[in-house]
């Protein structure tokens, strides 16, 4: 495979260029660019690079305000809402961190919800700096709605994502990420690609009854992780990610779609937790240090992240092997002088 | 099957003379009785009076503290904290539950913290009363020390259910409530004592390798639900039910059992999100009532609770069959006049 070795300030720099060439006002495009560079270290690729075409497209279509600033209100002592303006996720997220971490130190627990913004990326990144701070953390999002309930057979859920954040002081934070949904549509595509079947409980084909066939699943929906309880955690996310802040469903916004690739409008909760006020003095942290010592001394175990945190080491020493494919895509989204 | 028909205040008032006899304090006794109660007429029988001999050995014993009343300390305006003072937990849930509410109506986000109480409840009875008082509502306990994580051999986490509660206003609330563990333990005794094989997914033998044999599933580990997505969120309820609130994890309080067939010790999270307050006129409980249904409109969908409302509906029209061997015992453990 050939292609371009790029160093992640490059990849920042790449992506802050092409969408502020596009009209992103700068404060946006800075907040997109550190989440695709983020993905990038880590080797998320499916929320690198890979994703900027559909960024600029939102910006080309008019779907996404280019100027959107957020706007962060205080609804009570405890509870942050920020309302993205029609703008990208990771800005309205950056805008409202500060307010959620002081209210969680404040009150113990607080929560934040963003509104009316547009998501690509990935869950992770927007826990993680809440743990790293010292706040456990949770992040909630309802996906594209593709996903049959436990027992049903048609699309109801979105792919309904949960991410947790742990403090490790002196180390990086335990998170964990995953969509609810057995597998991601880019999975099912690649299958489809590689010509190859599906592992059973992946998908229903439209006719609701079980399928191998990557083309019938797209035409058709996901299943839940899980059997009945992945497919009640997935309603769970609809529900909190959704009305629960005011915002549309999966299926609502569906409804909505205008099909320019860009990403898709909704909210997120986040919900964070001060282990410092919560539980003082009780030894928190080292509690969970001889649990995470535990795990780690079973043959074999990996904790959550730990891919990621090895491929963020290796890529900050050696940059990142950008195929000429996507390259080629990125390159005519830049300035041509 | 023979047996005795009890309508459900008997069996309320049969558990707390069981209780009381046994030198339990009147408020203790009140609300393991409404607790036992409640799962019996939801059909929910690992909960209901097969738990009674159980109670009472560790009033027997001195496990309990049979005076506990639990302390109730608003931290901050959004945190709980309930000493449980050695009881059960029943009754610290239901001493914190007031100014939970009062914290979330005032907060828009509350938690509670019970501590030092003994739990063999069902987290739905928890989470339930929250979600009909209008509190979107989560319950996180620490179960028996018996689950190994995904990609490993030995115990490590507690069996570790996850409660969760949607207030619909004007009908019964949205309420699942499941162990993060493939299977519970009574599942596996069940099947030892039918002579069945485990499915695949359920356990490990003591040699850390895949077993289909209860009993060597018994002697070695449960497995959690759902692979690496299940067993992170069984991590993420250690963290948060035990360290998080100054509590002992799961493999902590193993350590300490005094095997008297009593409940184990242990703390509970609860989370509670006011939608009065964090989304007003935003018609939350009418798009979540059209995404239930969407939801129901696919045939053979049931929603999580579906089951046990219809149960409750049952047993308090015909009352609750008793079979003669749980009469027998529980008979011994009521006062002989």
């Amino acid at each position: 495979m050939t292609g371009t070795t790029l160093r992640l300030d490059e990849i920042e720099e790449l992506t802050r260029r092409a969408l502020g060439h596009h009209g992103l006002g700068a404060g946006q495009a800075a907040a997109v660019a550190r989440i695709v560079t983020a993905a990038e270290a880590d080797e998320c690729r499916s929320h690198g690079l890979y994703r900027l075409p559909g960024y600029v497209a939102a910006l080309r279509s008019g779907r996404v305000a280019a100027d959107a600033v957020p706007q962060v209100r205080r609804l009570t002592p405890g509870f942050v809402r920020v309302d993205g303006g029609g703008g990208f996720a990771p800005a309205a997220a950056e805008a409202g961190r500060p307010a959620l971490m002081e209210a969680a130190a404040a009150n113990g627990i607080a929560a934040m919800a963003l509104t009316r913004c547009h998501h690509f990326s990935a869950l992770w990144a927007d826990v993680e700096p809440l743990a790293e701070a010292g706040f456990v953390s949770w992040a909630f999002v309802v996906g594209q709605c593709s996903v049959a309930p436990f027992g049903g057979a048609t699309r109801l859920m979105g792919t309904n994502p949960i991410a947790f954040g742990w403090p490790r002081p002196g180390g990086h934070p335990f998170v964990f990420d995953f969509a609810t949904s057995a597998a991601a549509r880019g999975e099912v595509e690649l299958k489809r690609l590689a010509g190859e079947a599906l592992p059973p409980g992946w998908a229903l084909g439209p006719d609701g009854a079980p399928t191998d066939d990557p083309a019938r699943a797209l035409a058709g929906a996901l299943l839940p992780f899980g059997g009945h309880k992945g497919s009640a955690l997935s309603m769970m996310v609809e529900l909190i990610a959704a009305p629960l802040i005011g915002e549309a469903t999966s299926r609502a916004v569906a409804g909505l779609d205008i099909h320019d690739g860009g990403p898709p409008p909704g909210g997120e909760l986040f919900i964070a937790i001060d282990p410092k006020v919560v539980a003082p003095g009780s030894g928190w942290a080292d509690a969970a240090e001889r649990f995470f010592a535990d795990a780690s001394a079973q043959p074999g175990l990996r904790l959550p992240s730990e891919r990621r945190y090895a491929a963020r080491a290796r890529t900050r020493r050696d940059g990142v092997a950008v195929p000429e494919s996507l390259m080629e895509q990125i390159r005519v989204l830049l300035p041509q002088d």
